[in-house]
């Protein structure tokens, strides 16, 4: 019997990135796939679109496309964000399952981000680079402005995938963990123990801030100067999410002035120009971009993609990738990872 | 009715650096306070110690000073480890609480600990040192060799009281837990979760390994050239406890060829000299005896003299500090935290 | 401006025993609320319809109906399953959310089921009958078959919803947990930190089973009398969600033989006839169809309701109501809540 | 060489419900056993002691006893609580180690006070006897006073091995907790992430009561008619510590007005006569002081002396059994477990 067709298109994404050897094996006995990122050829793509079960990758897909691909039952963006090349509604209407992998990354954003608010509370990586440096102060004084994350005051800026894994790594440390989340309701927040908040208030309360928040056309500079300004004196900032959500000028002054500590993986331009004046500050950690691209991460696209169209293919819905919300897709401004 | 005498001695602590006002304050409303930091006079401290219901810090206490201590309930030691100036058999049979500190800082250390782990799982320093410096390395590069701590195998050497709180941080991470610790019988350890183990299975099956050794005689060089071959390649080591137990020699080798990724808070010679081979190494977070020392740990000692001491003085058992262990006593090595 | 049009017809739910006075308040500020429990209309509701943004019950819907509802966004069944009497097909074609209200019970169905499981760990129903007819037996005799949760061996038949639910109450246990569930990958479980097992596997290795399958054609009698062999003697078995998976008839004779301990809740025949044989058994506990159905459990539907038609009016996905799988909708055999 | 010698004098605990064939082979093995259950021999005993490494059990040992015995390391008392029949300021004056296996019975104690904790909100008990009774009642109305513990208030009195124990099993449940425990500073209430509060507010804010308090002279009838009646309508009280602590004719009032669901363990008089009046009572579950003394409890006493032994006699401190402090013995008036 013949095995359903999968069309792989992975640009810009890579193939030997998201796939191991083994997993790409376990696509191929399950699944014909057509490569296309070996062998490039947009005409044969088009032309087997219409026999095609699923369409692994993020190809233009207009509603001309899709109205002839009548066996089509999943589209798998593999790169992280859904583009606007892809007719979303008409997809929806056919009753194809629009899945993306952004969930790959959750664990180690989360990881990631909680090794930055250590770090920050600590000084660890600027005393590294002291010591390097040949100062030999005092440890006290090194440790002057040391804190816990134990019964720290915590904010989250944004609940998605990325706030919930940090939060469960939260869990020992006995925290009051406030969240701000405009696309979700208070009692979503008070079920998993943390206290909804607006904005204000989670910055006002918060000895340490996580800002998760997605770029939307709402969230474009939400941290700004005056919202910055509600922090505490000494407050941590960890930014792993979209530049676009915070202002820059106003966070170098206030970090300079050394009112907050930050820990930043997010660049208005990347790669960070050398010239970044942040780069010549002490209590910020200089991270570029790397909190989720890690190879565990990618590889577990290629599990995530291979055990999700088994089960479509069976007749039953997908349990890893994440379900595209029709009412979300269109309002993200993300830009491609690298 | 007359307060209990508190005879107040904490060099080479410092009483700023363990008491707020606040807790001070409380102390003295309690208990009468002799501070002799505030005004050193040891034939005061002598004849009064005849009437004292507690010595708070580590004076010379031999058995002829004991002897005539009838009163005294407690000697409370507010450095972080005993010493061999008090005749602590003496002590015991005088039904004396023989009580420390050490607690004190175990949060801050796990706290501490967790924080490098996760900055050598992901290069979290050595990426800020390189982007600082220029480097604008593609970030699939920097993060090619970065880990999740998620589900890894996790070894534990030594599990006292930093183990147990380093432990309890692991929870979310769901690791697999091999524990070495030859004071402790198997079950203690199963009862927890994780797993018994050998030195050696410990090393060789983990990839993260956290040495809170204790130093003393047996423990001089635990881990040993031949020891630390056995750890797999790559492996994350967390040196946090004593400087004894490792040989740097064989660590800085064994870091300089890549087979190992580093954090070194405690070093053979402190302050760290200059020429100190490792300050060159990319894969090394060098820190500088930083781990437990820290404003809350300091401050969290006055709270718990005050908590016990008002315990002991209502006839009921201590419940903060360490309660000294008689077999114990003696075996420490450590150097005073300086 | 005009409120969006809900059509409220709970039928064979009860409009008070969702909604308390506060959540229905809330409903109908933010929604124009035609209540047909109320005043029943069927020509109304039908012409209502065409304008209507939502309709919260689980009246006939069929493709006629739902050709002309073009403003309906939204088809929240609160009575707990899919029914065959709407085109879902259509629904989802037109881009409606079609919501059930199943997880509501989630919370109340773990707690009885923990509780269930820990009554027949150590006979607590079973001996406050004793006692209460008189028995005085030596405690020792009463706790000879007493086990411990703890370290436990654990079987959960169904990882939805329910046994999720469970599993999280059983992380202070230190349990080791294996999941069949042929409707999720290995690597879903995995990441839950429990064992992936085949039904075999989970019965044979459990001294704990919970049975939370849903009833589906492939499910009827799964729990067969050669499968309930596989069951280690002193097995605790709890059954709590749909009696049609398990061969009642095999398991009376291994609760009366004394190789298992049962707890029920669900019956082939309810109200259960009082001249059902596990009724005379010691080692059992009976319960009618008590597991989800409290007060607290009801309530969180009016709530979630009103959670979620807020966000789909602004725009925004559901986030408390389970959004029906198209691949499962008309799989389930679910019997109504009583 | 010669093993240490181990009297074993185990009356009123039996060694075959403590030791496993395995654990007592263990003993032999390391130890020279004198087994005084089965050759009772006072005179002998009082001979050997002498020489003795260890007693195990419970025996008398007056000041002229423990003057001889200059071997003496240990006394492990293996019956639960200790006795005034044992000089212990001797003992701690000449640095025997007195251990205690009361926590041997902590897990068991806090999954079955967790049992009756859930059983007691659902009515699970209640509606057992009802259903087998011929009760068809329908279900929302044997459901109607059900709550759920999750995010419940919960009050603790007593916060010793027990009520950690169960404290530990409330993690997945998100509750608020208070602690009375007057031998504990607030801040080690703190530290666990519960509320120190006064006997008054935890009964005043507490829908669930757990009653772990010890029995001594200021804890008689702490629960007093008083005392009862600040708890809310409708809580639940869960007794499974001393029967001392409370006062039983008000608390049978309280349930049979329906004011209080009870679930209670511990009895004034034992075994419970048939004419207690609870026993007529439907919103109360009988249980005849079974919280503790189950198998593997028992079992694990010979498995904490065999650990405990062996770490002595190599010279470090125990690991297992519970340190007896010198404020307490005396002060405690619990019955033998029988």
């Amino acid at each position: 019997m013949a095995r359903p067709v999968v069309l792989f298109k992975p640009t810009p994404q890579f193939r030997d990135r998201i796939f191991t050897e083994e997993t790409f094996a376990r696509l191929n006995a399950n699944f014909e796939v057509i490569d296309y990122e070996a062998h490039p050829d947009d005409e044969d793509f088009a032309r087997r679109l219409r026999d095609a079960f699923a369409v692994v990758g993020q190809p233009d897909l207009d509603s001309n496309a899709l109205r002839d691909a009548t066996a089509l039952r999943a589209i798998i963006n593999v790169e992280g964000n859904f583009f606007p090349n892809v007719d979303y509604p008409a997809a929806f209407a056919r009753g194809i399952r629009v899945l993306g992998c952004g969930t790959a990354y959750s664990q180690a954003v989360a990881e990631y981000s909680l090794a930055l608010a250590l770090d920050i509370a600590r000084g660890i990586t600027r005393e590294d680079r002291a010591t390097r440096s040949g100062s030999d102060g005092m440890v006290s004084a090194t440790t002057s402005d040391s804190i816990l994350l134990r019964r720290a005051k915590v904010g989250l800026i944004g609940y998605g995938n990325l706030g919930r894994s940090l939060h469960a790594l939260l869990a020992p440390f006995n925290t009051e963990v406030r969240v701000f989340d405009p696309w979700l309701p208070s009692s979503v927040i008070v079920d998993t123990g943390a206290l909804p908040a607006s904005l204000e208030q989670t910055l006002a309360e918060s000895n340490f801030v996580f800002v998760f928040a997605t770029a939307t056309a709402e969230s474009e500079h939400l941290l700004s100067a005056e919202k910055l300004d509600l922090l505490p004196v000494g407050a941590r900032l960890i930014l792993v999410s979209r530049a676009a959500v915070v202002d820059y000028v106003a966070l170098l002054e206030r970090v300079r002035d050394n009112k907050l500590h930050a820990a930043i993986d997010v660049w208005p331009i990347e790669p960070i120009p050398i010239d970044n004046e942040f780069l010549e500050l002490p209590n910020v950690v200089i991270s570029a971009h790397r909190a989720g691209g890690i190879p565990e991460a990618f590889h577990s696209i290629g599990e995530m993609v291979c055990d999700d169209l088994e089960l479509i293919s069976q007749g039953l819905p997908p349990a890893r990738l994440q379900v595209a919300a029709p009412e979300l897709v269109g309002r993200y401004r993300n830009k491609p990872v690298e």
